[in-house]
């Protein structure tokens, strides 16, 4: 049997809480013959009480191994596995999984009542392990699976303090890589499109934005950091037409997603401001886009497939032998140099 | 206990097979306890031979109902998720059980192993049901699911002759309102641009050409019909090219996809052909397309939503109560008129 996380309920506590011996929960959990129905119903109120699982050694020895994992996108919407940035995670996570017995599962949970619905499906032994995607800071989903005990990989952070293991992109260093290019190339007044701020990871490449800067002894302005309500392209529009109108001068644009600057450069085109030798822009993301840039896009690049061969690795790992601690997995961004900047 | 489908294997064949009485083949079912392990293994040997399930009804007395459908691709790619036409049904399913118990769950199966894979996993008992798309001519998948006793309803068909439910569009009256329009605007000179003749959807909407020309008494020519390896773009362009060049007083083109289409408004700018003056085009499909056309193409429309959600209606009847027979539901199409005819 593999270790317990911490904080995982045993066996031992569901038979103390349901006041009967080790055997009596084997046997329940097993369907066996021989237990009263009342015995049955209590071991099943403290299972469903602790949240207990069996773990997975024990439930593939018992033959309850369902050889599947689920990929949970928390998003408002199922057309958003069409989005560029979910197909090629998609893609990667299936071509990982290809050679091994393990079945992907998509699904999309978006309310608390579909929170609740796939929790209690994974954990009927259905599911092995799950990713997540696209987690909200408020989210408690990561929290209900850990509780259920089952494995578990998150895309990205939903803060600086995770319980849970994740991969995630270094959105922190590939903003610093962006806008030390912008200096290095001359540029002194860099507005930066920072995203929804509730998001960690539009706060991560903010705190890039600045480090660069500071590193450079250039002074950090509040008044060239415009944080969007989210990451479209019309936000990085309006955005960019701030900056333009609080900073006439301004001559560099970071952008926290290449949607926003895909707006920014829509905003400078409109402003007679030729793209890079008035401004430079620099995105973040680079997944193949929609239409073709112009120009094309200098970007920092997420190694998505690398992310997703990533969590599956940490993923199976988890299921068979559940570690003791949590794993991050942060990984390196690319800074790729096109005509934009 | 819902009605048997007609070919699904019972419980009493597997008692009969395996040599034990009703009541053993249960108990080994349920997992129970007092079952000898040479008894066990020959049950489950019947059950893996006949291919044999609980029914649904059971399953969930047993408490082994899982509250899940399966949405299966059979496509190569993952990347495939991101199409227009599956974003859109897989909205339309998941909206369609938003307020059911039923969590949704997309996966992909591109080769025997994974065929397999899939049906072990889902006759497991954690799925209830499973909705099929783009299944190619000779994908033995929905027999496969069909022996496993799993309802199963399939998004078109692979034959005119299917013994599985499916939903489809009506592709050869969709096909015939087309031409029947272009007819009507005088045009007699109509090429067809068939799609890849091994799908049964390609051979349907080329019927739907054949028919109208047929039904106005307009001599129906071999070389006004050019079918393609693909429904690409680049499959419409050569199409296109080679109809001009056999009949250069080309007077209307029907497209059977959009993406044909696509191909034959390039190849008919290129000769220096206006449309819809010289030449009149219609589509099928009117999917929201990456890229507006020039001009705007007149399509048949599918009616995506609705097929999604008669697939999860006819879906979750089976589930209720296997019926006797499969069901077939044709959808009308409509012709969408915008400027290219």
């Amino acid at each position: 049997m593999g270790r317990q996380r911490p904080g995982t309920p045993t066996l031992e506590e569901v038979a103390a809480l349901a006041g009967v011996g080790r055997g009596t929960v084997s046997r329940v959990i097993n369907k066996a013959a021989g237990v009263r129905d009342s015995t049955r119903r209590a071991v099943q109120q403290a299972i469903d009480e602790l949240g207990y699982v069996p773990n997975l050694a024990a439930r593939s020895l018992a033959g309850h191994r369902a050889d599947a994992v689920a990929l949970v996108m928390t998003e408002p919407d199922w057309r958003q596995f069409g989005e560029p940035f979910f197909t090629e995670i998609v893609r990667a996570v299936g071509d990982a999984l290809t050679d091994t017995p393990v079945q992907l599962l998509l699904t999309l949970v978006r309310s608390d009542t579909e929170r609740q619905r796939f929790v209690e499906y994974a954990r009927g032994g259905r599911v092995d392990g799950v990713l997540l995607m696209s987690v909200h800071a408020q989210d408690p989903l990561p929290d209900m699976l850990a509780k259920a005990g089952l494995p578990t990989v998150m895309l990205g952070r939903r803060s600086g303090d995770e319980s849970v293991t994740y991969v995630d992109a270094d959105n922190t260093g590939g903003a610093r890589d962006a806008v030390t290019h912008l200096l290095a190339g001359g540029r002194r007044t860099i507005g930066a499109l920072g995203g929804p701020l509730d998001m960690y990871v539009a706060q991560c490449r903010l705190r890039g934005y600045r480090e660069a800067l500071e590193r450079a002894d250039v002074e950090v302005r509040d008044s060239l950091i415009v944080a969007g309500e989210d990451f479209t392209e019309e936000s990085g529009r309006r955005a960019t037409a701030e900056l333009l109108a609080r900073h006439p001068d301004l001559d560099a644009v970071f952008a926290a997603s290449d949607t926003l600057a895909a707006g920014a450069l829509g905003a400078l085109r409109e402003a007679g401001r030729r793209v890079p030798e008035d401004v430079a822009v620099i995105g973040f993301d680079d997944f193949h886009p929609a239409r073709p840039m112009e120009p094309p896009l200098t970007t920092v690049r997420q190694p998505l497939e690398e992310i997703g061969r990533t969590m599956v690795r940490l993923l199976l790992e988890e299921m068979e032998d559940s570690p003791v601690a949590w794993r991050h997995v942060i990984l390196r961004t690319e800074l790729v140099l096109r005509d934009s900047a």
